[in-house]
């Protein structure tokens, strides 16, 4: 068949993407049925929304230290060669990104060694908006663990588990990350809780905050434990409240340079 | 119920992962069967391998221009400060990477406004292996296309399409970029096929080398076409040869940095 033949066929006749992913579903099922699934699934039907967990990230976005995440040097110019590349100055952990384990253990798993088989994910979301809007210092606590789980059932193993304490509202403000005094002010989860995800096969843990700790702990200890673990985090999630507490698939875009600790990230999550 | 006996319960009827996503699919093909599929689905039912398609990346990795794409320098010593973080100077396009419109349009669309429904989305892969080994400036042309349609059917609306051309077998090795006289020399696309994958709606292309025109390339036809058209590409993709034709769902991990022109991306594929 001639060129122009082909390609008018296939604009004529070209399937939406709504079709194909509706044949795949059903072969994917079929695959189901037939006990074809392997031993790690990580991907189910979806509708097919994306929702973008990640904040736009520039030298304005807020960091743990205070000092710019990102610098921008031109590299080529536009007007001279016509396109256009930037020399970036990054700090590993700014923006939404991932700590390694790496990032707290001297010769831990980095973040280009991480299994790929968890960057993409079941992803449950604890919600403690009620109480960190008493308590800017709030925690994921295991009760809030247990609370989820009566709600929304068991936390499957390999799944990604988020605190949503609507922190991301504060972006912009000094809220963000102290209080009035100056001191490190935000939710996050204590060691309690993550301790309890650890039994349960939690593979990493994300928050909407600057630190996977609470802005008042004295001693990281949700760093010093959970990343030496092997496992992952992810810090300055966005978006949450666009996502049920359960059902959503996450997608975490991971950097993959060798030997780093952790790095700006690009997280999606598919419901 | 207390703490503890909740945590047991938990472990003791955990779900697995398989079971998890058993489910989700099942529900899926509910909500597809009653029609409340979205307008841009983008997932389907996987039996849950992730195939990662991004280079591990370091100084070393081979780059257009020759020079290494990122440097390391230390910004907080573990055993100064019991964790670590390195600054990173980042050359965008370096590593397995996006272009984004803007890098080869003054005013275009930055890799941070890339829209996230075309970030995940059906990937096909055209094979060109046995012509690159013939011709090391092989491209992708219309009869491929052609070719591609006839053997396994259209390609869909928002798909990426990718050239597999071998050449991540030559990563380590000067011919990767480089005849023996030191000439660019690699596959890529010709720009009469990225014309005819735009009349089809598709709306990003990938390529296993350093560049989206071939390496002799004079006059970067396909840069110059379907970046300013609004579409983005991937460059240095690996792993292409574990991964089926038609029927995997493609996970473009872009980064974020606002008014970025690209950058490197975490791409992972289901199947």
């Amino acid at each position: 068949m001639c060129h122009v033949c082909v390609i008018n066929n296939v604009k004529s006749s070209m399937l939406s993407r709504r079709d194909f992913f509706r044949k795949s579903a059903a072969a994917g099922i079929a695959a189901t049925a037939a006990g074809a699934v392997s031993a790690r699934p990580a991907l189910a039907t979806a509708t097919g929304k994306v929702v973008d967990l990640t904040h736009t990230f520039d030298g304005d976005f807020p960091t743990f230290d205070g000092k710019p995440g990102i610098l921008y040097t031109e590299n080529v110019n536009f007007d001279q060669s016509g396109y256009q590349i930037w020399e970036l100055t990054i700090f590993e952990h700014s923006g939404t990104h991932i700590d390694a384990p790496l990032h707290f253990s001297k010769d831990g798993t980095s973040v280009a060694e991480l299994d790929p088989q968890n960057l993409i994910c079941p992803l449950c979301i604890i919600d403690i908006k009620a109480k960190a809007a008493e308590d800017p210092n709030a925690m994921v606590e295991p009760e809030d663990i247990e609370a989820f789980v009566s709600a929304n059932g068991e936390i499957p193993e390999g799944a990604c588990v988020a605190m949503n304490s609507g922190w991301q509202d504060k972006i912009g403000e000094a809220g963000y990350r102290n209080d009035a005094d100056g001191n490190f002010t935000f939710p996050g989860f204590s060691k309690a809780a993550t301790d309890s995800l650890m039994e349960m096969g939690v593979a990493s843990i994300g928050v909407d905050t600057l630190s996977l700790d609470p802005g008042n702990s004295a001693d990281f200890a949700v760093h010093t434990s959970w990343l030496p673990s092997g496992r992952f985090g992810i810090e300055n999630l966005a978006n949450l409240d666009a996502l049920p507490a359960t059902g959503a698939t996450l997608f975490v875009g991971a950097p993959k340079h060798r030997d780093g600790t952790g790095g700006p990230a690009r997280i999606m999550a598919m419901v």
